[in-house]
């Protein structure tokens, strides 16, 4: 598997009106897309530098994955994504090296595109996610 | 100012050997530069992907703030850092909206780049770095 580029970045936030603001307002950036993803319980907003998206993301539920890093260690920078060709090929080649997954079969993420967690285990402490275009 | 593109990522690692091992062997991609940065007290290798750059950071002194990051929230994403033309006047425009700098002056970081931080606390959490080449 060979990682050609950096989908996105994610940033756990407490507000996200408020962080779109910091980002148009103070940096220069344009929010370009407002999105609910029910099955993270995030609200997530997106940015685009070159061929790099900035995703921030608010909790829509105090059981989320987002509101428990936040309470855990505040608000900051949460994930990693990449974009592969293929997120199951993907996590298959993983596995078999003895990485360890999140997910084992990839969901559907923001934008409609396939996506696969990373256990931060095996990446040192960096939660990484894999996505891709649906086939 | 208008940040136009990512310049890199960076990642706070323990064992720097050990990460890029990592990226090389699991994701497929191919260190370019290991440089010891001595302003920061840290040994840093870089990845790119795309226009994007993955530096991982591993402390060269016990005092460095990678040492202290790694002791507080352990290994993981350490800061985001964008491309402006000038850092200088990117700082002024910045602290003239009330952003609060880490650096109010341009210093040498790697590659010879001119850079300068910005607080976490004017950013929700996101440890930020301003980019550019030197004039």
């Amino acid at each position: 598997m060979i990682l050609n580029n950096i989908d996105h970045i994610a940033i756990a936030v407490k507000n996200l009106e408020q962080s779109i603001k910091l980002y148009e307002e103070m940096f220069g950036l344009k929010c370009y897309l407002i999105e609910d993803v029910d099955d993270q319980k995030v609200k997530t907003a997106f940015f685009k530098l070159g061929n790099v998206k900035l995703e921030l993301l608010e909790s829509s539920d105090p059981q989320s994955p987002i509101a428990k890093f936040i309470e855990k260690r505040g608000e900051g920078m949460h994930h990693i994504a990449y974009l592969v060709e293929d997120v199951q090929s993907s996590l298959i080649e993983l596995e078999g090296k003895g990485v360890q997954l999140i997910d084992k079969y990839p969901r559907t993420g923001a934008e409609n595109l396939n996506i696969a967690f990373i256990h931060p285990k095996s990446t040192f402490g960096v939660l990484t996610e894999l996505v891709g275009k649906k086939k």
